[in-house]
């Protein structure tokens, strides 16, 4: 595939409620919103409902942006985390995406790279 | 000021009517809605609105990101396009966002480098 054909837009009205595969491939949740970091255009979370999958009930957990990929073929994104990775992350206050602590703690909980590095 | 405190988190239910600010600090238009490229995370177009400012009328059209820049202590984005680069960005179909040669030209016409390299 070429690189040009692997872009994929979608617009901030739209990806809310796009499917989220486990890594064997099922749905394991949806996309409620994403965070975006307004400096440097890049999202830094997706805020994802599991609505029951993964036992986690109705409640939000924001997952770093990193530990997901989008898949072309799939229509969706694919991550590999874990039951016990979400409920084990860090505890967030209600305004955890101005907490400059709990965002390095949460992404070395998920072992993925600082997005504003 | 410190990099972490740069950080400046929107949701993308949010983001849109963010308001855009020309280079004279003139309020020219608000963020209708951004068009994120799923693969890479980045957001690739800001779709404004420019409400009547800059003889536009109520048309969107979509900027590319790169000719954006947010202000924090404005709380909005900051931008020097002018109205002749608006108006004489290349035609485009509905579906522009998936057009990779309109995409290309509008990054040339506007001076931006390409989002996806």
């Amino acid at each position: 595939m070429e690189q040009s054909t692997q872009r994929n837009l979608v617009s901030s009205s739209d990806v809310n409620g796009t499917t989220v595969y486990g890594s064997d491939g099922a749905n394991i949740g949806t996309i409620d919103h994403l965070m975006i970091d307004k400096v440097s255009g890049k999202v830094a979370y997706a805020v994802m409902g599991f609505g029951g999958f993964l036992g986690l009930g109705e409640d939000h957990f924001p997952v770093p942006w990193g530990k997901l990929r989008y898949d072309t073929e799939k229509g969706g994104f694919v991550t590999d985390i874990t039951e016990s990775q979400v409920t084990g992350a860090p505890d967030r206050r209600d305004d955890w995406y101005a907490d400059p602590d709990w965002e390095r703690r949460t992404h070395e909980h998920y072992g993925v790279p600082f997005y504003w590095m």
